[in-house]
């Protein structure tokens, strides 16, 4: 029988017009249109399954991730489907090695992503060809093949192969017993929906209540624009949910050290538990300050974390209480399986970053992972939850009492519908044409048009 | 009279096929294909003058990075040629500031590239207009403007404003015999070129030779792929240059730490001057630990540092000896100041990366300028030198008696000249469109062509 191969590697920008809304504001982000440069691996396997991932990026740009999506496509053309998928972290190997392409990074922005894309899009393939959820493929691999998927170039000191299989072995004892627990209760999750800035005190109010209804036990507000308001909309939000709920305050890297501090500190009588991103993802011992600065608040940070090689140091220098990981900006699911593996070595809790476009879907598969094989416990853990754009996706996630629900579909439900990929392409897809020639017909009712 | 406006923001891919001889190759970067992802900005003055920069790639992926430079058009396009000119920050901080843009670094990677490559069309356009060499504006330049031209977020805790303008007004001093000095004398340079990986023992001991015949004081090895070949190869180069000549080793980037520490060690005593990019330059700790375990050689790291906020940090953990700033890898000479101004304050003494496409040609501007009228001195000192591509440009690098001569032209020395933009334009310049139909005749003499 012949060898299937891969056979096309499909780029398409995927953009959603949310600016137009409010949702998702905050204080450096205030017009994002959520956006995918989503990428598609076909095979001649005849199976039908084919590897679905992305790139989440907010708007203009999207173009530019694609590009370098497309960059990438002659290491996966071609190569036989069952050896990537037997072996996706040769994939990451491949990609992450080119030297060429390695000089616009190295391991970080555009490019890194560029990569998390397609390694993102291996794994979904070998989960659809498995059978199972990426979380239950990583869940019963063995310890050995799970370390061989990890790339421990520049982290050796600070966590060795060894070190790393040891953690996985002990992360196989009473598996089987979280995996069925995790199947009847879910994943605790968080919830940003009532923190966006753009939102009114009332409609601030109004959701954070509904939350707790909802059964979430942890809100998120977005602050740092203005310290007045951001006193008064926590002291809002802690009205509305008494004293047992969670509230974290994310800054979305809008301070200085010693602002982040004298910031934080200001907020501190109204007990937020985390303060999340308070300086630039790059600036470490930044953290590490901030951090002595504002404990007992703890430090989060992570979504724009570039790669492996920074949280090594945001663990090795004690910068955070809460390492967030995200599922489109790093290499994929074996840098995160890396990072997973160093934030299990350092006793750190992992809480992820989600929202955007599919990062929900994608990411609980990961916590999901942590939980039944590798820590073992939900302890101080909780994956953010968004209620956006679910509605594009063959697997949505579904949240039942403050607690996101184990996946069960083949794959990293990562799959967006046909209809949707149709209607939101960019420029040409069905929705912006339409909306191109709205806006050409609106310009010429005022005679503007040129 | 009319302002004139910014009309034109031209974006080309350049690429040189370099990979097709050994020079160029290190532990990491086997097959280089020196590129540039170029930018032309044109204004409707009607005085001829045009702002010309790039980034500096070596071959694939250089498209995705004129994309990126591409996608920076609209904030650039119609503006004021003499507002921008009179405040080149005022591009950074708009660039920079792109929400939606700055998703995909934030800071750093093909994005933050492509920023820097605009900036600096700024700079030489600004410089052309002024009738001066960039190097100059820089040091007749009042210190509040230059402090103005530089970004302090994330850098506020290491040097706040006040401090940069108090180093601006201390470099001052002495600055007009200074500029003579440099005008007769020129800025110490080291060269890289007899220490290519690709070269045999007998070029790499004859160009050693002839670099000492024509007066460098320094040279460099590349190092890192064997630790007997390294030996053997450092052994022939003293043996050559004698006691008296620096020998620097670069690694690349191609060590984790402990192997870093090792190797490093291992080559002690064959006094190496600086080791250079020992492991990743994500790794602020681990170049700290690196230093520590090598002393007294030296660590120096910086073309493939992201931005300014690595670099604080590099000098706040103690993490180098010797901060190589690059002109093309940054947000462009908004960026270095910070750097340099950075570099001042604690102290390290500043050694530009250059080689690849005019790098030697760019970062000239910015050692002259921090000699002139920032640190005042060039002790410890030298700027890389490479004998590639300079013919390709309109004002090309003088090297006389190991000394770079200070450019005199007014602008960036950025701009190629029209025909080697004609000719290697990838894919359709003479050049490319010739080799293409060579290798097709090839194919097709074989039999093969398909």
């Amino acid at each position: 029988m012949a060898v299937a191969r891969i056979t096309d590697v499909d780029v398409i920008d995927i953009r959603f017009p949310t600016s137009r809304e409010l949702d998702g504001s905050d204080a450096m982000n205030p017009d994002p249109d959520y956006s995918a440069a989503y990428v598609i691996l076909r095979t001649d396997a005849g199976d039908g399954l084919e590897g679905h991932a992305f790139t989440f990026t907010i708007g203009r740009g999207n173009d530019v991730q694609a590009a370098a999506i497309a960059a990438l496509r002659h290491h996966v053309l071609g190569r036989s489907a069952e050896a990537v998928c037997a072996d996706p972290g040769s994939v990451f190997r491949a990609l992450n090695g080119d030297s060429q392409l390695r000089w616009l990074g190295p391991e970080k922005g555009v490019m890194h992503m560029a990569i998390g894309a397609v390694v993102n899009a291996v794994w979904d393939l070998a989960a659809k060809r498995a059978g199972r959820p990426v979380w239950k493929l990583l869940a019963d691999a063995e310890p050995e093949w799970l370390a061989d998927q990890v790339d421990f170039r520049y982290i050796e000191d600070a966590l060795t192969r060894e070190e790393a299989v040891a953690l996985l072995r002990k992360g196989k004892d009473g598996a089987a017993e979280r995996e069925a627990r995790l199947l009847t209760h879910g994943y605790p999750a968080y919830t940003t929906s009532p923190g966006w800035l753009g939102h009114s005190d009332e409609k601030l109010v109004r959701l954070a209540a509904q939350a707790v209804a909802d059964g979430f036990t942890q809100i998120k507000l977005k602050v740092g624009a203005d310290l007045a308001d951001d006193i008064r909309r926590l002291r809002a939000a802690r009205a509305a949910v008494g004293p047992g709920v969670r509230i974290a305050v994310d800054a979305n890297q809008r301070w200085n050290v010693a602002e982040a501090v004298e910031w934080t500190n200001a907020l501190a009588d109204l007990d937020p538990y985390w303060v999340e991103e308070p300086t630039s993802p790059d600036d470490i011992l930044g953290h590490a300050a901030v951090r002595r600065g504002v404990a007992p608040v703890r430090v989060a940070t992570g979504e724009h974390v570039q790669n492996r090689i920074m949280f090594k140091q945001l663990l090795q220098a004690e910068a955070i209480d809460v390492l967030q990981i995200d599922a489109t900006r790093v290499g994929g699911v074996n840098e995160n399986l890396a990072i997973l593996l160093l934030a299990a070595k350092y006793g750190v809790p992992v809480c992820p970053h989600a929202g955007g476009v599919g990062l929900c879907e994608l990411v609980r598969h990961l916590s999901m992972f942590d939980y039944v094989a590798l820590t073992g416990t939900t302890e101080d853990r909780v994956i953010e939850y968004v209620d956006h754009l679910h509605e594009h996706f063959r697997d949505p996630v579904t949240v039942v009492n403050g607690h996101y629900l184990a996946p069960t579909a083949p794959g990293f439900s990562s799959e967006m519908h046909a209809a949707s990929i149709a209607a939101h392409r960019y420029p040409d897809g069905s929705f912006w044409a339409a909306d191109a020639a709205d806006a050409d017909l609106a310009e010429r009712r005022k005679g503007t048009n040129r």
